[in-house]
């Protein structure tokens, strides 16, 4: 991979410690910005040798008319169903997409980002994996002006294009649905905590059960690896096992929700009466278990076209003054037969 | 994409209208080639301005250590589990994968081979689209003497590297256990019958009803589109409407074989005993489906190794002179309680 010596407001914002937006918005005379700044920040500019749009233009034209994709998963239908969405809106302008994934791990994660880069892909979509922690394999594409737009595992920086659901409010509802069904020991299996879509989803949880002054039991909470079926079949019997088992699971996915309801109707549990489950995605799966799971249906493909419309924007308008945005998508809750008590 | 001009062991023989296995063995002096047919070869190779290897390696030495898969779709357990084989041996060799998926388009499979070549990959493996009928789109490929390998829906031609399983034992073996279990009428749900994978399963079907003096009913036997949950409840529709239905059903998949089992159900019908069910490639929804879906196990994780393996064996051997392999794994019944009548 070579080095790129084109100076980006990314390295003016490194050196002035400002955001990369600021820098955009006070090369283009934004009203937000200060008169005082938007000075410091030209001078500056001119003096790191910044040429606006030509040069780095003209890398961009270099590129590929392809969209690249690094995703934990493919295996999940979630991730199927997303990378369908990028695919329908980036073949309708004429681009068309790679795939690489990481097995969720971080090694795996900075080749795919080689790999990648030297495929001359002009934008990439992220979803995280489960162990990076950081974000240097992605600095060749933003030295080069290549635009990256996260999604679903997003990262905390301010300064990205992120693509998201509210997860939240999501983990909120499930909890609370199940508080409504008459549920008082609510167990949540959650998923790494340092990924946003599995903090925030418990986060949620946890506030539900608060507001309802229900207490959230610690051993009531058991945090998976993978949230693999085996990982659910095991907590489950953990759980089980207790002197005062649970009686409603919030599930972080439906893989473990379904191998909670298979395993619990083993022991002769009966679901939804003694045992009330929710599960999170709306796999395939959940309508074939029985009783069917209820879950929280999350807008896959939208959140694919979504994050492949941002990339066209930049990729087609070729405009490098970007203004970074969020979009946060809504989730709707799918009640069926395994939480559903009161009929 | 560029025009290479390099000649290559498939130039000469499409000149000489040899298969280009023979044209390999003709110049390594090969003892199952006559003597006249070595020397016509070679004469004519160097009439051509064949070069061997040299030139041709360095052409292939300006490719990246990445594997290019292009495959139907991916959210289809078994393509995912074919995936994780070849990106686990592929990695073993410092080789990572990238991946692009037709959605049974071959207008797809056109652009995504584009895409892949331009991505300067050091080999291919395909598994053909649904539509795919010319392999014309492969050609830069092949012209560069960079390894292609297909896997599961292979083509016809004889010259190529090939890594499928058994399917007309498979087919055979499915439709005898239904026979086995008591069962006289027994219906096929087949996929495209331009596909080997579905032409094949079907044969076995057939046969197995031959040799076992059943009539295979043409009102019994549905032909997909696409092998849909909702084609597999309309087909299933189909059958249970006919005067005399269908008591046992051989799916081409696990999907369709799945709404059968939940659509039959629904009508009442009792699974297995007055319609026993088999599907194909042991997909997750076939242990949750109540009853269990008894089905074919693929080995799909081992295609992909063995594919991965072809493909490393000519691209880090650098050796053109290649000898087509095809790969015959064999698959396995995985009987559970939707066809087990006789328990």
């Amino acid at each position: 991979m070579k080095a790129n010596k084109e100076i980006t407001i990314y390295d003016i914002a490194e050196k002035l410690k400002y955001a990369p937006s600021t820098i955009s918005r006070a090369l283009n005379d934004h009203p937000s910005i200060s008169k005082n700044t938007t000075l410091l920040i030209k001078k500056v500019a001119k003096e790191m040798g910044y040429r606006p749009n030509s040069l780095a233009a003209s890398l961009r034209n270099n590129r590929s008319k392809t969209i690249g994709i690094m995703i934990s998963r493919i295996n999940r239908p979630f991730v199927s169903s997303l990378i369908s969405g990028v695919e329908e809106t980036a073949r309708k302008s004429g681009y068309n997409v790679i795939i690489s994934q990481s097995n969720d791990k971080y090694e795996n994660e900075v080749i795919n980002a080689q790999t990648l880069y030297n495929s001359r892909i002009s934008g990439l979509i992220v979803s995280l994996s489960m162990e990076t922690r950081k974000l240097d394999h992605l600095r060749p594409f933003i030295n080069q002006g290549i635009p990256i737009v996260f999604v679903d595992r997003v990262p905390d920086m301010a300064d990205a294009h992120k693509v998201i659901i509210d997860n939240y409010t999501a983990g909120y509802r499930a909890a609370e649905h199940l508080i409504e069904q008459g549920c008082t020991r609510i167990a949540h299996f959650a998923g790494a905590q340092h990924r946003n879509v599995y903090s925030e989803r418990k986060k949620g949880y946890m506030d539900a059960l608060k507001d309802h002054n229900l207490k959230a039991d610690k051993d009531f909470i058991i945090t998976f690896e993978s949230l693999s079926f085996e990982e659910g079949e095991k907590a489950t019997k953990k759980l089980l096992d207790l002197p005062i088992p649970p009686d409603g699971i919030f599930a972080a996915n439906d893989t473990t929700a379904v191998s909670a309801i298979m395993y619990a109707k083993k022991r002769g549990i009966k679901i939804p009466d003694e045992l009330a489950v929710i599960g999170f995605n709306d796999d395939p799966i959940a309508s074939i278990v029985e009783p069917a799971l209820s879950t929280v249906i999350h807008p896959a493909i939208k959140m694919g076209q979504l994050s492949a419309k941002r990339i066209l924007q930049h990729a087609v308008e070729k405009d490098e003054e970007v203004l970074f945005e969020t979009s946060i998508l809504p989730t709707e809750l799918c009640i069926r037969n395994s939480s559903l008590k009161n009929k």
